[in-house]
């Protein structure tokens, strides 16, 4: 086994999921994350946890939903009990195609999922941390050979994780102490409220309210946004490629927009509710290890040198207790490229300049 | 996909698990069974039955075992709740590796089993049925071709199920009504005690107590052996190759044995217990559509032609309400070779004449 795939598996147990003796673990195993599988059962059996393995077919949902007539019973038993009793829940993501489930009507997948809410939050409940294992359909999706992608993901799995969350407390420190931040780049000049918002330093640890592997990112709920703002980093949204999205927002509401690509795909997500035209979180990509765009939000959103923000949804852990910010039925990323003609400022000060933070070598 | 993988599918939902809309359903998938998984998931959601995939994989389980100190958790409770809140739990045999678990000590392994006793017992309460999709390293095993054993193993499995329990009813009845059986082949004599006994139609469903697809067998639980029996089908046991394995018995117990090879094997299992030295079953295999020896228990004890007793453990089925029959930590299927120089009686009439039965043509 590639000693790389061993170390994943003892950065996702012990780092991010901080397992120990006697807990119940649920491994949710995508149909190519199986060698990754083996390296996590072991380390977790070293550990003394109790091990339960599923399995995350698109291939199956797919077969499953597509033969359903939608009507489904809400939160099954069997499934419920089960991640109501654990304590772990360990996503290994990695298929053979990430479009498996791309034939699947829209109303269905919203039907089986809203029958799944408590599911979800018993999940959510849990020390829950999600993975991928990089795999061929991983590569292709980046448009990398396989080995090439292999060292990419490794590069931002495997980093030195309490340097990184050292780091990221700076930033933190800042945000939790500041009143207002305004971003300036090319096509974008945008001040948002942070007053009263904790911000969440993502080291890829439950230690730190953080459940991604790889993570690398310091995120808070912004407000009261004034504004515009152009994505330039490429995605996809909904299946379809999304390129230069602009939005503007007056009094924390966007009240236009244009694309050069993928224009309809932002205004469906815009007409959703009126929590989708707000912001739910403003984030700052710290892991040097993402150094290129791969389509995947799992790394895209924490590449260094760049910030994104996201409509719709805010996340609790940036609300004070009992508050709640944003809220929406979606919650979508889009990025922008900060490394340079950029600055990001606090209260006035500049932190971060043309991707270098203020505590950098470089930094001017 | 395969349309003998659809017809597999279904038999196993519909015929075998009579699921129904809202059952609670665990599919247990090995690593190389994703195709059956798919198909089963596919009548799953037509039937309107909830699904959650497990996954079976050797690989992982001997990962997780060697890594183990070998005190283990009893009946973690997640798994325990899973199996608990089930309706119906279908096992998808099918791995790369038939000997991926060869090097767990045997020590772990029991130590393991014992731990999961009440998860055991959970599962034995749903409608639970095993079956295997048709891999490689079975056709290994049972060195054929792949496409030759697919060929083999769908002709085991898609039978006319109802007409098969029909004819198997038969032979129940003429059990069901007896007192004695005697059994005369080649190297064998032996006569077994079953008054009082309730033989069980193993007709490949729930509704005929039956947990095993492909099945096709007709056993019973005797006692009171006397005389000597020849087990001339080879297997492996415990990893080793057991041919022509020679048993005496003496009021119910074995006194004497040899064989030509594994005879050591043969030693270490009748010295398990006391239990060990009685048989806990006698079965008849009528699934015509076995008809070669595979070494898979599963296909193998149910080949027509062929008459199956074991060491160890006896079914509840078999016995009257909260009696219990010879009790064992092992049954130790073997096997018997009935189409020529063979007769099976009962209480003196000849029921099968070299693997003709009475009420076939040809029986003479």
């Amino acid at each position: 086994m590639d000693e790389r795939v061993r170390e994943h598996a003892k950065v996702l147990v012990d780092w991010s999921a901080r397992v120990e003796a006697g807990d119940d673990v649920v491994l949710a195993v995508g149909p190519d994350a199986h060698e990754l599988a083996v390296a996590v059962a072991e380390a977790l059996g070293e550990r003394g946890a109790n091990l339960l393995a599923t399995y995350s077919s698109g291939e199956i949902t797919r077969a499953y939903l597509r033969a359903h007539d939608g009507e489904f019973d809400e939160n099954p038993a069997h499934e419920l009990a089960l991640v109501e009793n654990a304590d772990v829940y360990l996503s290994l993501g990695g298929g053979r195609n990430t479009s498996a489930t791309a034939d699947v009507p829209g109303k269905t997948r919203q039907a089986y999922g809203s029958a799944r809410s408590e599911i979800r939050e018993a999940r959510m409940d849990t020390r829950w941390v999600s993975t991928v294992h990089p795999t061929r359909s991983l590569a292709q999706q980046a448009n990398m050979a396989y080995e090439e992608y292999q060292a990419f993901a490794y590069d931002a799995i495997l980093r030195d994780w309490e340097v990184l969350a050292e780091e990221m407390g700076r930033m933190k420190d800042i945000l939790d102490d500041g009143s207002e931040v305004r971003l300036v780049s090319r096509g974008t000049d945008l001040t948002m409220g942070i007053e009263g918002r904790t911000a969440v330093n993502s080291a890829a640890s439950v230690a730190y309210d953080s459940h991604n592997l790889p993570s690398g990112e310091v995120f808070t709920a912004p407000y009261a946004t004034e504004g515009e703002v152009t994505f330039d980093v490429p995605m996809t949204l909904h299946g379809e490629s999304v390129r230069n999205v602009r939005l503007e927002f007056e009094s924390g509401e966007v009240v236009d927009y244009d694309a050069e690509q993928g224009e309809d795909v932002i205004a469906e997500i815009l007409e959703t509710d009126a929590g989708a035209r707000r912001l739910g979180e403003l984030g700052i990509g710290m892991n040097r290890g993402i150094d290129r765009y791969t389509d995947n939000i799992l790394f895209d959103e924490k590449m260094g040198d760049t910030i994104h923000l996201a409509l719709g949804r805010a996340y609790d852990a940036n609300l004070p207790d009992g508050e709640s910010g944003n809220d929406s039925a979606v919650h979508v990323d889009m990025i922008t490229d900060v490394s340079e003609d950029s600055r990001l400022e606090v209260d006035g000060t500049v932190v971060q300049r043309n991707g270098r933070f203020r505590w950098e070598d470089g930094f001017e």
